[in-house]
């Protein structure tokens, strides 16, 4: 029986995981690959920290480039994070002729294109299912499965802390705050959360994506990004009254060639299959212009899921070598990259549906004013709620509207918030609904 | 450019799909692949029906061994179906080392062992990702992204047609006579609609999906198998009050090396994300023990979802030839696969949940005597409906189970069924409820 042999580098939950996996399912593995995939060694500074896996005698090693130099090594398996020395790592074993495997999102959205173009001229593949999405097969997807498809356009859920603390504020009622306390003591959340609430994990994600569907890349500070942190329960009650639920989203959408690329919370109806992706899960929507709507889900993150798609990349990266083969894929999807920009929308020019909700004093002629102002700026009105009643104070006004530029909301939205009779800064959260 | 030539036989809507994707999108296409995708030859008996498509002269033929014989060719797409002349002509394509991609699971779920065989003799790739679920990629995922778990459990809407009758039984409280003629007048459902209400279809698509799956084959006749016809808008409406949807729902489960593999109407939690499959629309719930639960949904059918799962198998098999191998992977997922049965699981002898609906007479102490019976048979009740009340004739009422034996529950319906109290045949849905 043939052996490919791998090195780890980076011993914590997913790298546990890895190993795990290719040892309780060897056999299985074995029958559908044809080889034997030897786990050879494994770097990690700590040594000492029990894994509740069984190694062999000297498979352990503090020494990450025992593994970047060994000559035997087909295929090495980054799991560390962070950007240094993963890169560097990363960018030395593809000098040696290995074929790397990555879940490292941070860096490939970062990093991508210089790791990319030394995979290239070294002619090793990179594996980065597990980068994004966790277990489930959205890269295998956009790059094969989808190979004849333009894309149309893709929702994703990609953040499992953001999406747990929507869903637990949706769930049960509790403030943003409240909730991202529990999941910061339940392990769900880092002690700073910026990196999952305020969507740069998502934005790394949907990079990584985009480059895949459209074969240019995105600067990160090109995407558009609004975090979670400002969604109020009353938000989610009105929400809830108007049949939808909010999500952060990751939006790509593609016309007549130019691109939108979005992260924010976002409305979606209840009976959208996203709408129902609840807790930590993960879920992709994908519109091709052949395909159809297709729609992807499971879990986004933690040790078997992913070490599920590291050895997915292992099995697909082995094939090739033990035909003698490599770069049978493009490693970003096109063959015809150049390192050129995909073509966003600004921001200003993107056109979708909008909840606007209006703090307003309780007086006849409030509802004619605001919409007066959203008229002239042609945002169209699809429904409005005016909540309670009082003689003093602010009460809410909800609006939700058809089709609009987002340059003429802020226009229209600065204009309204100047006006005496609106108390407070107006929230908008953006809506995602086919049928207006 | 290189360029990889195509012959196609059958020139129906989904080789009029195929014909459409490959002109629209043959730069991005292009861009992907590095090589060009040529349609050389397109043989179909039926040469004057308009397909809305322009072709070049000399590329229609009505014969489909010009395309067999042409050494140009090196992918012959089979978009014909039934089983003859597909099967001689797949053959025959094989035996000229041309690789081939079809849809045509009737056939690969009956001769599917003697296709595959040839395939492996000649080293040419078969592509079979239409053959299930349409554009969802199905196939792929099972050979390749979850190439590292054990398939724990898999359960498919994979019948448009099916879903689309109960869909609208469901939604519109119609009879499933009315809305099969619906179904038909709309072009829906065929004039004999056996094939897909009865489950044969499902069963086909199940049986190639175990082979997927656990590297052994199954006989179609091995596979327990229940149509819809019996659904009534009664079930539909109890189903509804329980918190459930009936669908018609292929299900594989592994335990310790056996394999349950039926098709029935099934009732699922309304929460589930099965249960909100609606329409023609296709789905897979699948359960790996690494990667968690996994769900795929898109289109099941259709001119276009079709063509786009035909074109990436033509884009994959083109990256095998573009770097000079064939069979990367193998062709059914395993390299050991034998031709050696599965080993099923008895229908006597799989555990579920159980709906029953029984009509008894409406008189005191008849609750009791069913649930002896059930209970002395080990079944647990659940939930208990009893619906109205009448002083002559039948009445229903409804019981759910915990987990029970089919026998057990087999042997006591023909006991409960025997009762004077009992006026008609006990109706029995099964249930799949991990609540219960």
């Amino acid at each position: 029986m043939k052996e490919i042999s791998l090195g780890l580098i980076g011993f914590g939950t997913i790298g546990t995981g890895v190993v795990k996996v290719l040892q309780e399912n060897a056999t299985l593995i074995q029958q559908r690959l044809g080889a034997k995939l030897v786990l050879k060694r494994i770097a990690d500074l700590d040594l000492t920290t029990p894994r509740n896996v069984t190694l062999e005698k000297g498979v352990l090693t503090n020494d990450a480039r025992s593994i970047l130099k060994d000559d035997q090594i087909d295929i090495v398996i980054e799991l560390m994070g962070g950007y240094e020395p993963a890169r560097t790592f990363l960018l030395e074993a593809m000098a040696n002729k290995k074929h790397v495997v990555t879940a490292n999102k941070a860096l490939l959205a970062t990093h991508g294109d210089e790791l990319f173009a030394v995979a290239k001229k070294e002619n090793v593949n990179i594996g980065f299912e597990a980068s994004v999405g966790g277990t489930i097969p959205i890269i295998k997807t956009l790059k094969e499965s989808l190979a004849a498809n333009r894309i149309r356009s893709l929702l994703g859920i990609v953040n499992g802390t953001a999406n747990f603390i929507l869903t637990k504020m949706t769930d049960e009622g509790k403030s943003f705050a409240a909730v991202l306390k529990e999941a910061q003591s339940l392990g769900f959340a880092e002690a700073d959360p910026t990196y999952d609430v305020e969507g740069i994990d998502t934005a790394h994600k949907l990079a990584i994506v985009l480059a895949l569907a459209y074969g240019k890349k995105v600067h990160l500070e090109d995407i558009y990004r609004e975090g979670i942190g400002q969604i109020s329960q009353q938000d989610i009650d009105h929400a809830r009254e108007l049949g939808y639920r909010i999500k952060l989203l990751a939006i790509a959408r593609e016309t007549a060639g130019i691109v939108e690329a979005r992260i924010h919370p976002t409305m979606i109806p209840c009976d959208h299959l996203l709408a129902n992706v609840n807790a930590n899960f993960n879920a992709f929507h994908i519109l091709g212009d052949a395909s159809g709507p297709i729609f992807l889900y499971g879990q986004g993150a933690g040790m078997l899921p992913t070490a599920s798609a590291v050895v997915g990349d292992l099995v697909d990266i082995s094939r090739e070598i033990l035909k003698g083969v490599s770069g049978l894929k493009p490693a970003r999807a096109y063959h015809t990259e150049t390192g050129e920009r995909i073509n966003l929308l600004p921001m200003d020019e993107v056109r979708t549906n909008y909840y606007f909700c209006f703090s307003a004093v309780d007086r006849p002629g409030v509802l004619s004013k605001i919409s007066g102002i959203l008229g002239g700026r042609n945002i169209s009105i699809a429904a409005v709620l005016q909540k309670g009643r009082k003689e003093t104070g602010a009460v809410p006004v909800v609006i939700t509207t058809y089709k609009a530029r987002e340059r003429d909301v802020q226009d229209a939205l600065f204009e309204i918030d100047k006006l005496d009779i609106v108390l407070g800064k107006t929230v908008v959260i953006r809506v995602e609904d086919d049928k207006l």
